[in-house]
């Protein structure tokens, strides 16, 4: 029985993520993280994808994050900005590495090889801890630390939010889709405003797939711009 | 002005990279974990010791770790046992990564460039996190998450304990060890037969320079065999 941990934040890509571990693992450990970010209602999300996935579930307390960064994704007196070549707004410098990091502490614990993560490098959003180059990076220093022979996998690596959508569809999930959540503003439904909704909405759109989640503004049909 | 962060547990080695990064950088933030670990009298010591050198001093909480791992660090109803080949069962598995990459998250905030740690592969008493290979990549997939450039540095990592107790001599910070604690029994005076003690000990009988921390088994003319 192949064991794997899938960091879970209850968005799409990691809901993603989690019904195609489950193609494949059988015993399933998600983790999920509350960091102080303004969203963190995904969490609850998190919690509901788990169980309907019959996983077990952890929620990992790293609040000191808070303290340590000024990112808009945590502070709400923070404006969500993205300025052509810097960093958005919504960094939080290292929380990939930190999720990561801890993720392989509950596989050692778990006896699990594998840890799944929805990063992504085409809509990466200039982020740069979900690049592939960092991936490869933080596996081979999460084995020499632990002295374990840990898989890092990012199936949604190379896939457009489109791809991710319609692979979802193809594994009959759809419907975990209205569980997830997206928006940066923590609250439902979705504003369908924010940059996050956006690309979401814009992943939909280009898949010609209704997304089964309400928004205040906008919904399935105004997807399609009727 | 160059800023650095000391990753500062209390312990002798770390307090020796405090005192060689003041001859360096005149912008110090002493960073410590609360990580549930038995010894956690370490974390009063290492804020005494970041006050004498007015540093800047962080806490920062961990504790989630000690649900992850049943080292005998953290859990007392373990046994503190090294058997051979295997790893000791004080290691916390992925300590050392998570400490360097929550360290990361502060410089930044700070504007720091420089982690400064006290890993030795010398007496690395068998923890994988200790060696070199593990610290060049840890500080590679750092800047890679984060788009920075990120020094860690690691003084200690070549020498004996021995070299360590001599540097600290040389620098004129010998009476900084009484502030310090190694033992794994958390409690003062220190035992003096823990391997932790064991080993300490064994440096300064090695360097010939008496240790000013008392012990309840053996002192400093004991450590000479008198």
């Amino acid at each position: 029985m192949e064991k794997a941990i899938v960091l879970l934040s209850g968005g799409q890509d990691s809901a993603t993520c989690l019904a195609i571990a489950q193609q494949t693992y059988s015993d399933i450990t998600c983790v999920c993280f509350d960091y102080g970010q303004r969203h963190r209602i995904e969490i609850e999300y998190s919690k509901q994808l788990a169980a309907l996935a019959e996983s077990d579930f952890q929620c990992i307390d790293v609040r000191f994050m808070a303290d340590l960064s000024a990112s808009a994704l945590i502070h709400s007196d923070q404006a969500i900005t993205h300025a052509e070549g810097a960093l958005p707004s919504t960094f939080v410098p290292g929380r990939n590495a930190l999720f990561l990091t801890v993720a392989a502490m509950v596989a050692a614990q778990k006896g699990a090889n594998v840890i799944v993560t929805g990063v992504c490098q085409t809509d990466f959003s200039g982020y740069p801890d979900c690049r592939d180059v960092f991936i490869q990076l933080q596996e081979q220093t999460i084995n020499a630390a632990m002295d374990i022979n840990l898989k890092i996998e990012t199936p949604l690596m190379h896939l457009t939010k489109a791809e991710t959508v319609l692979k979802m569809k193809d594994m009959g999930r759809m419907d975990w889709y209205a569980l997830t959540h997206t928006c940066y503003d923590g609250a439902r439904p979705a504003c369908g405003t924010c940059p996050a909704c956006k690309l979401r909405l814009a992943g939909f759109l280009s898949a010609g797939i209704s997304d089964p989640l309400p928004y205040r503004q906008g919904d399935g049909s105004d997807q399609f711009g009727t």
